[in-house]
């Protein structure tokens, strides 16, 4: 029996890893975007994605509300001819009705995968303890995986923005519905990379990834030790060696300094509401505005993402509906990374192989 | 590009759109019910409802409880190879956590449709202007589009019993499932169509809607303008013409006068509990009985609709579960009208275009 | 018109008809592993379990929390090729905003199913009396049909576990995906079984299913009328002369005496929280332990069964965790037999029939 591949961090997966699934992502994009047009007859020679969760289910356990993380999920699932079923924490308390051993094996019995968006992050690394099937962190106190892959798709869809020397991807989904080949999704330069916000799981799970893929990384948090990462976390870092391509500061202008993108994230995450006002004075300044930016330093070409949701308060309006904002599409690619790894992880259990993958056709190297 | 399909009221669609639409409810149901029964072995030689949604999803964005609507949708979206994600008030909470529209524009940009029912209805205005996708009205504080729909193929149906010259429509599946070709829907004639109730969105739709197509409306409603048409409905009234078909008077009895049809609705909707006492007292004498239609002088064969769910105030038992009640046919043909649409408008972008369709060898004009 | 098939409780089927039911889930699960292993391509040789479902949508009326039966549903539908719909009590709450009445024939006319976890036993006769398709009991106040049956097709399973004769069916998902017959499911020797605990809906359906196929049951439960079977129930058993096989007392040590295999429930069912001391106290001495079975006499050999959640108050760690426990299989054949009353039920309509059944080839005697 080969060993149930669990993700529970970007942490987890080497840096050749984290290109194919990048590579897998863009490629399922590619092949479904033609089937997702409006269309008066089924287009007959269209290539199908993947089928890998053909009569399978996957189960969503969210106890908390994601709309994103969902949708991608379920529509990543359809696609892949599967079928996800939210369980959020009206249908599910994980740890209440009985262990969450128990629950861990019942749902794995019944399920061919298990999405968690849990709250504390011990509860998913014991649902990977006791599932017989794969489990894939959906968001938890400490890490979020899909997001990050998400950020990553989006800057290699980017890459030309960075690289006057590159060509912009097509988009045209009847192009894409006609073109015989897949269509390599483009290397991204160095980059330096800036967040601007508090340290929580979007900001960790970059932490141990950016650097070891050969970009720079500049954070800007409040110098409380509740705003920077734990300790678990930056074990991580140390252990891959990441930390050589960190700085870490408490001036948002001095992190965005040569930055060619720029990241934050809500202030006040959910179930941080009482302490709104102490969370609102200690982030005081760290609103991303062109000012910022053009005080700090940043290349004048800088790009912004966010993980949405957003409030007004940790980005404007100027920067957030303006053309530096990649936030859109970067929310549309969490669907075709997760459902990258759904199909890997879920489907084909694939993702840990060394040799090189071939998808009907495709050559994910 | 072409622009993004909405559908807010029937007042948005010509006669000719909404004649369109119910031909093509008929065909689907003519052609799903015979997969739909018990059956030992697929049957090889049945034909296929349109597959227009296959692998994509379709949000439901709904704000309030709606058994009917939400179950029309997801077994109609089934059938079409698609799939619904229901979203209710506990899962996302519109303009609450982000705006309407980041939402509109992330949910788009996931799924392949939008089917909402929100509160007041400028939420959905809100929606359809930043969706990338089609957004069509399930239900809002002024209109409720697929309800008349569903009442429409329903008289369609039934054209006999107003007209004896014609014959009823074959029922039976194993008939439906041999028939080699569509059977069409049998055309009506002029009706009397009386309201006796609150003026809410049901009844709006049929304002902007009867006359158009050759029926007269009569309305009973309490004087006071909280039970009349607002402004804002009143207004695509006249400028679609429809109020020179249209007489509006607050007694009951009157309105029923001459009436083929019935119809009524719950007096105190969702949200309105706390006005209870004053909303049963201004409606009355208003409930449907023998007796009102008798002294009101109907048509003797009257029959009666009610959009459901029912309380035993606005019509009683004899009325309701009698031989006069359209309302199960009704409620079923709930499914097969909203079918359509998600076809029309979801699938196949195609309800705006002039040329005639064809739906595999359907005709549907 | 065949009538509409409904289920209760297994006192409506014979053992004829419960015997092919449990084949017949055999059969789907061997079908159907294949299907859920991970792969790179679908494998085109492998056999389809029933499609009886395409298209079609089971609604799953829920007005409690029900994770095992829930997911079991929901995968189950989607491998017969349908969908299930999940309806909570905050998305319907039967008898509230309409009748019972009302709601059976609308959802009954767009689902081709109804499987109803109610509260009081007389809500899903309303249900059933009313519904023009198929409802299914997957639990009330006084019955819970689908749990013995996946309790049966475990025993069945692990027939050689009672019997050194008999050799364990192959397990290997590679063997089954390349076994050209059905693998027939051992017969069971009679067995002496133990229930130790309250007379709820678990115990129920095996007061009136095992003696029927030639096993003894001995149960113990406190002696006030409260634990024991209502009169409702305790009629259905002398109706079927199943009484003559049941011992009942109030010492679980002598309920266990000569017992093949050990079986309870917890013992504070949802909505009894209240009551929760006077029912700790009731219980004691009722933990199921390796102690209280040699005391008690059971066969050294005896094999443990609990239908989930489970609190340790009622089995202790050794036992439930132990090699006796049979709980996990149990739990994943909720699965396979809900499945199985799922294609025979609402896709099929097939159950009642007399006739030798074939499923594509397969032979369910």
């Amino acid at each position: 029996m080969r060993p149930v591949p669990h993700l529970m961090t970007l942490a987890d997966l080497s840096p050749k890893q984290i290109s194919r699934v990048l590579t897998h992502a863009r490629y399922l994009k590619q092949v479904s975007q033609p089937w997702l047009q409006p269309q008066t007859r089924t287009e007959l020679d269209l290539r199908m994605p993947s089928q890998s969760l053909f009569s399978k289910s996957i189960a969503l356990l969210f106890s908390k509300r994601s709309t994103r993380t969902r949708l991608a999920a379920e529509t990543a699932a359809t696609l892949l001819g599967g079928r996800a079923l939210f369980l959020g924490s009206d249908d599910i308390q994980l740890g209440v009705n009985e262990t969450v051993r128990d629950s861990a094996r019942v749902i794995g019995g019944m399920c061919q995968g298990i999405f968690a968006r849990v709250g504390d992050h011990s509860e998913i690394e014991e649902l990977a303890k006791y599932s017989p099937v794969p489990v894939l962190n959906a968001l938890s106190s400490l890490w979020h995986p899909t997001q990050i892959l998400a950020d990553l798709l989006t800057l290699h869809e980017n890459a030309h923005l960075f690289d006057s020397t590159l060509k912009p991807l097509p988009t045209d989904p009847g192009y894409l519905a006609r073109a015989k080949r897949f269509i390599p999704l483009p290397e991204l330069r160095p980059l330096t990379i800036a967040y601007v916000g508090d340290s929580a799981n979007v900001l960790h799970d970059m932490l141990v990834t950016y650097p070891r893929i050969g970009h720079n990384l500049r954070v800007a948090s409040p110098e409380d030790a509740k705003y920077r990462a734990p300790k678990a976390v930056w074990d991580r870092v140390v252990e891959l060696e990441c930390d050589k391509r960190i700085w870490w500061g408490k001036d948002p202008k001095e992190a965005v300094q040569g930055a060619d993108v720029v990241v934050t994230d809500t202030w006040i995450s959910m179930g941080q509401e009482a302490e709104k006002e102490e969370r609102l004075k200690a982030f005081e300044g760290y609103q991303v505005t062109e000012e910022l930016c053009r005080q700090g330093g940043a290349n004048p070409d800088w790009k912004f993402l966010h993980c949405l949701p957003r409030k007004q308060q940790e980005v404007d309006d100027e920067v957030f509906y303006g053309p530096r904002s990649l936030v859109f599409p970067e929310a549309d690619n969490r669907k075709w990374t997760i459902m990258a790894l759904f199909d890997m992880q879920f489907g084909k259990w694939d993702l840990g192989k060394k040799e090189q993958v071939e998808d009907d056709g495709e050559t994910t190297q």
